[in-house]
């Protein structure tokens, strides 16, 4: 070892994730199968050079002002960031300095550990119930902050909003960050309760609904205080985060209701019937309010069955780990796709 | 003040930098004059929508490829993110974890303070001399690493290579960033002595040469080693920074050496030319090799200038700050806009 390594930041090793050449079915990493909106294009072409050699907008106020409009809040109720994996990562660095643990679920999004560790703050895990529920009345005892992702991940579990409220009302002390990557094809929104609560940040993004994940847009909707806090802390250490392309892409995307719609009702739809062909030939599915269906088959093993999807070209996402051995995470994709998956999985059941 | 603010990350607040709306002369932040290389807005033109939805390869594999054949060097030498600021903060939290405080100059760039308070890096401001001069023997003590840009912002002062050396050579036992934003309107940089020195990581830019302040690319090149520890952390914590949008451009933008190298040189003829006027109408200008001159007149405050630009719609920078009150920093735009702002000033002085 090189005496300047000994000074090197130690972290766990990682692996990119596949990203198969060749033509594939990728249903592993919950992307839309939809294009995004038709303006997104058109802003992408039309796109004024001339704005290229300047910085972008650091406020990027022209994204913040269409979600302010779209979700009828006021521009300084809005943070942006580069996906909401940036979002989340900034929360976790401006309000979670408490020396008491946050709390999150124990089978959840797993950048929280991550951030966490990031930023030598310390977190408790709090177990879901054997049904893969969280547990709200965990969230009731002293802690630093609170974050869970509703619908979670990668149960895809939605909690009804009242449930969602009792955790918020009993945390009144400390920020409670509602994760909503999955919301628009699950129920209420926390959103709405964002006037009510002064502790609530509520987290969407652009990659899934929205289907612009390689255009990585993420946004926090909060009041005034909490989302002026978040920009203080971003503007002190990096400026200029959004890049200009991102920015017109994502004014277009926001704008456009009907699409929007319109996209997630197919998503849901093809979901729905996905989860019934599936349970038809045996599986046993989670109540996925999400774009992707967690499910685990009784006579078969998650490993060998996510080997032989992936040797015949379909890529769904298989951990392995405590708890979740037996299931699979398959994102929803066209009707197409999802037929061509449970025809694959049928002929290994007869 | 609410209970959940205690627990709240204080930060110096931040004001975003000046963005007028109306037609002005934009001398402040040492962007580009001339637009990208025409390939950049073929590509935008050309993206293929369907990739949007996606998420961007993590790598960003095309762009590490392009600028490893740009530079000679192996594609497991480059490391990408968002903007060199990016880059810079990530080569912080890798490798500065010694107790012993990191060394910089006083008068440099001003994140490296930021960051090394975001991450609780303990370090030391060596004092450039009276010439504004880097000195070098400052950094032959003991430390946790060192940092500088060459040429040094904001006095444009260049070192030369076999000086960097010398410090690179007596640090062997930390990591040296050479921060060379502005390397290619200056001189030999040092990515000739990587190969050389394994302690040596060199942060450049697209915001500046390239024009494409706008799409945030940034990059490091070192040795397999210290790269692999680069993104060992940054996929650790976040694995998708780099959108499609700014991996398609950057790859365009690297391709065109001519129309780079032709851009640079006009930049260069520009600011020499700009330099003698200032001196002949009594400024005393550093010895300028970025794309921007820092300057004082000896009989007018630097502050009455300042002011006096503005209201005539020709920003510059000015600070106000130690060691630097009787300075401007003015970006180098095109011929003509360094004409109205010497005409400007002249007329001052009359």
């Amino acid at each position: 070892m090189k005496s300047f390594e000994k000074n090197i930041r130690k972290v766990e090793p990682y692996v990119p994730g596949e990203q198969p050449q060749k033509k594939v079915i990728k249903l592993n990493t919950n992307e839309n199968p939809y294009p995004p909106a038709p303006g997104v294009e058109r802003a992408l072409k039309s796109m004024d050079m001339d704005r290229m050699r300047l910085y972008p907008d650091p406020t990027a106020g022209e994204l913040v002002k269409a979600l302010a409009s779209y979700y009828h809040v006021d521009e300084d109720q809005v943070f942006v960031g580069v996906g909401s994996d940036d979002v989340l990562s900034m929360c976790f660095l401006t309000f979670f300095n408490s020396e008491k643990p946050i709390f999150f679920p124990d089978i959840t999004y797993s950048f929280y550990k991550v951030w966490a560790d990031l930023y030598r703050i310390p977190y408790e895990c709090c177990p879901v119930d054997d049904n893969f529920r969280i547990v709200k009345e965990d969230y009731y005892r002293e802690n630093g902050g609170v974050i869970f992702p509703n619908p979670n991940a990668p149960t895809g579990l939605y909690m009804e909003l009242h449930d969602v409220e009792d955790i918020i009302a009993r945390n009144q002390d400390v920020i409670v960050i509602i994760d909503e990557a999955y919301i628009d094809f699950a129920g209420k929104s926390a959103l709405e309760l964002i006037d009510k609560y002064e502790n609530l940040i509520v987290v969407q993004t652009f990659s899934k609904a929205r289907s612009m994940a390689g255009m990585r847009i993420g946004y926090a909707i909060s009041n005034p205080l909490l989302i002026k806090y978040l920009n203080d802390a971003k503007y002190s250490f990096n400026s200029y985060t959004m890049n200009q392309a991102a920015i017109v892409a994502g004014v277009e995307a926001v704008k456009d209701r009907k699409y929007f719609e319109e996209g997630v009702c197919k998503i849901i739809k093809t979901r729905d019937w996905a989860k019934k062909e599936l349970e038809r030939i045996g599986f046993s599915c989670l109540d996925s309010r999400a774009n992707f269906i967690f499910a685990a088959h009784p006579e078969y093993e998650a490993k060998e069955l996510f080997e032989l999807l992936k040797s015949k070209g379909i890529y769904v996402r298989y951990w392995g780990s405590d708890r979740i051995e037996q299931y699979m995470r398959i994102t929803v994709g066209t009707k197409e796709e999802m037929e061509a998956l449970i025809s694959l999985l049928e002929g290994r059941m007869l």
